[in-house]
């Protein structure tokens, strides 16, 4: 009983809403392990995960050719609540275009991933060209752009036909979700480099299955990965100094 | 709506006691994944993880230095059964140790690690001597010792020197509950070869942070992984066939 007097940092439970994608939110589970600072099993926090594989379809809702999955997010929000989470995070940037519809049913308050990193790249980046790498949902969403343009960035997007590349690796037969990282890779390479001669000085991941296959050795401008900074607010917003 | 009846494959909702360690649980998460053969979003299964870091230590209760886990395992047993688990897994041999305690109160089944473990070294090792790399808390419950022997196995445990250093890899400061997986696989490995001259003809991993740091690659003997198996049950268990 002695520890929680000399404890420094305990957490608030963090509840993920997850399953957009599988491995995007098992990634994001292992980012926000690795960052709390924990050095035994009592100082990790305690997170619920609803790997919900039931939300139909972003993207395909926004595009107007699918149901919406503002039923099922509330359904793992509640869950989460219900369990006891206080903070939540969804790791997915096109389930963010459907925040306006559920924010006001949430009782725990939820970290904007989309808000989050366009915060993190005005702070680290001011005035830049910012690549951006997204699902057609989240483009058609206009969620990055008009991020990115309140705070006086420039947003750059793949033109159509790179855009259905950038679908391709991460939806595909060859793709991030499919599990296949290394064909993923070789797609969306060539859509980077474009991004960069089309000006971009850095590069937004914004779908969060994108990380797994971009990486910063492999790109010659900085990444900014949502994912990584989800893991980052999670934990800052987690955590209780006591 | 035409996919429901093309689907080969779909799942029960699959419910993980975690957090015993952290580090371990996200490694169960990604190896169900990887075995789920899903190729999108909606084919994955559905996984509810009580990240549970509240649970006490285990060894220390069976060794009768502190207090029981059994509440705190019912508890999350109870809330992955209410979120909608079907079928639960606990990534954790120490915790296993108090399953009669647990069993009759749960209301969904669970897949007993250390039975599935003998099971499947009993099927692929017949006979064989058996080498436990597991805590002291699980080392004093007997439970994998009594299991190999009903199944005409024999166990080849560590000595109590060598114990220590298992302890120390799991639970120490540069050990593998704070991240530090290098120098954990330094202290593992000298005991993995003084089991290998005692005679041992394949390692069991039984403890689920071990599989982190002790890989095939660096041992000259099969190695059978706690979690591998885990991972797999829970898959076998979930599958429904429509």
């Amino acid at each position: 009983m002695h520890e929680i007097f000399t404890m420094k940092t305990t957490f608030k439970t963090i509840g993920i809403i997850g399953g957009m994608g599988s491995l995007a939110t098992a990634a994001l589970f292992t980012k926000v392990l690795n960052l709390s600072g924990a050095s035994s099993d009592a100082e990790y926090p305690r997170i619920f995960i609803d790997n919900n594989t039931t939300v139909p379809d972003r993207s395909e809702a926004l595009l107007g050719r699918g149901e919406s999955p503002v039923p099922a997010l509330l359904n793992s929000a509640e869950t989460l609540a219900h369990a006891g989470a206080q903070v939540l995070g969804m790791p997915c940037n096109t389930a963010h275009a459907f925040l306006p519809y559920i924010e006001a049913s949430l009782r725990v308050p939820l970290v904007n991933m989309v808000s989050e990193t366009v915060d993190a790249v005005a702070l680290r980046y001011p005035s830049a060209r910012v690549g951006i790498l997204c699902t057609t949902g989240t483009r058609f969403s206009g969620i990055y752009d008009a991020a990115l343009k309140a705070k006086a960035l420039v947003p750059v997007n793949p033109n159509d036909g790179e855009q259905e590349n950038v679908m391709r690796a991460i939806y595909g037969a060859e793709g991030i979700k499919a599990g296949n990282i290394t064909k993923a890779r070789e797609i969306l390479l060539p859509v980077c480099e474009k991004l960069i001669a089309s000006g971009a000085d850095v590069i937004v991941l914004a779908c969060t299955e994108l990380s797994l296959a971009v990486t910063p050795e492999v790109v010659n401008v900085p990444l900014v990965d949502t994912s990584d900074i989800l893991a980052a607010a999670l934990i800052r917003e987690a955590r209780i100094l006591i």
